[in-house]
């Protein structure tokens, strides 16, 4: 299995405090050794980083632990490998461009064979991971379905959460997805959420000893959500996400 | 303008030598300082760094001039802007996916506006540059004629080369582009290359005092061409493409 991360913020925000976390499961605190990928977006641009080697060892994940990137929506993953062997093509997270925008996708968790069977139709997979498929599928029905980027984002979720029931019923599919601006979080069997907004306060990785208090690294008008398959704080109240349930996020909230 | 740098090779290269000397054009001996960017494939896999910041400057690119990323095929790109604003989306190289493989592109020059009436089919701009522009429009084209990857390579470089005359008449249009194993070189007023194989000798850089003996870091077996828009080494012969010319690469030779 794997683990995500993924951020909401209303202002461009770095995520080093949560990174740091994730980073100690990639051969440290955690068993997800097979590489590790994460993507930030500033305003419709991309910046993405991939690498097959182990998070806890990688020198390209101190400079990101090091350099603060600022962005309003970011998707981490970090692998260990059940389908597809272990290697760059085979990083997550994953990227196609639809209406002029890049789509970035994440997945936790295993599909039966029978994913390969849906037919892909505008996206077709580098490498051979079950995730990369169900994001070439997913896309490809999103685009069929809405040829032009919708005005009515509701219309959009509803379509979305349905697809993902479909993959869900075909495994595990933990799934974080976004545009740019939104952030579509679909639950299969763990994914949790936390808002951070004034009055900040202090908060404790589970992962390695590091604290940081978020009032000294924030204004009174920021709204942060970081979501996660696994809480990486000990000192906070985490929301669980149903079986089955998705939230989108946009500018740090659910919307 | 823009500096452009394209590497071919038949065995896992690092590109630490050429890159040093074009980050310095970035800034330094080179007005290009309106961000970089660079794509390292290896085998279907890519990993990509993109920076809006000046390169001479950029901790991410002294991160790759220091830490070897070994790969078969590298686009690279230093812009100075021209058309759309300095920023993250419109930073180069640009990426999408056809036949299950990614490719990548990066452009020198300015095309005219009329470039903007060509219409466009599967593929759209995320920022506002000619050159993704351009690039969205040849990929498209490319997908409408050849909807699955041809075994005939003949005919789509012929085609690639066709459609990019096409835009060479709207104006300046050097070109690097690649799906992972061919690297297509188009010059329209200035594009250069160089072949190193054995027997190895020394190499200096044009833009800061480096040498580099390839004696010392090959194998009598590896052979690797390197591209650019001005030459990066003082005390070899590069070759000159001829406007309108094309040429492929694929394992460190043209084919």
């Amino acid at each position: 299995m794997c683990e995500l991360l993924g951020m909401s913020a209303n202002v461009p925000t770095d995520i080093c405090f949560s990174f740091s976390g994730l980073m100690q499961r990639g051969g440290g605190t955690g068993p997800h050794r097979d590489g590790w990928g994460i993507a930030f977006y500033e305003g419709k641009g991309l910046r993405s980083f991939h690498d097959p080697e182990p998070s806890v060892d990688s020198q390209i994940a101190n400079l990101i632990k090091e350099h603060p990137i600022k962005s309003n929506v970011v998707i981490s993953h970090i692998r260990q490998a059940n389908v597809g062997e272990v290697n760059l093509a085979n990083t997550h997270p994953f990227t196609r461009e639809l209406w002029g925008f890049i789509w970035t996708f994440a997945h936790n968790g295993q599909l039966d064979k029978a994913l390969f069977d849906l037919p892909l139709t505008h996206y077709h997979p580098v490498g051979t991971t079950d995730s990369e498929y169900a994001f070439c599928w997913l896309l490809g029905e999103i685009r069929n379905a809405f040829p032009e980027r919708p005005d009515d984002l509701v219309a959009l979720q509803t379509f979305i959460q349905e697809r993902c029931d479909q993959l869900r019923a075909l495994g595990v599919f933990n799934m974080l997805l976004t545009e740019s601006t939104w952030l579509f979080a679909y639950c299969s069997s763990k994914l949790a959420w936390i808002t951070r907004k004034a009055p900040f306060g202090e908060a404790s990785l589970t992962d390695c000893e590091l604290t940081v208090d978020f009032y000294k690294e924030t204004t009174p008008n920021d709204i942060v959500t970081v979501i996660t398959t696994v809480p990486l704080t000990e000192n906070e109240v985490w929301t669980k996400l149903e079986p089955g349930e998705m939230i989108t996020f946009a500018d740090g909230i659910p919307v």
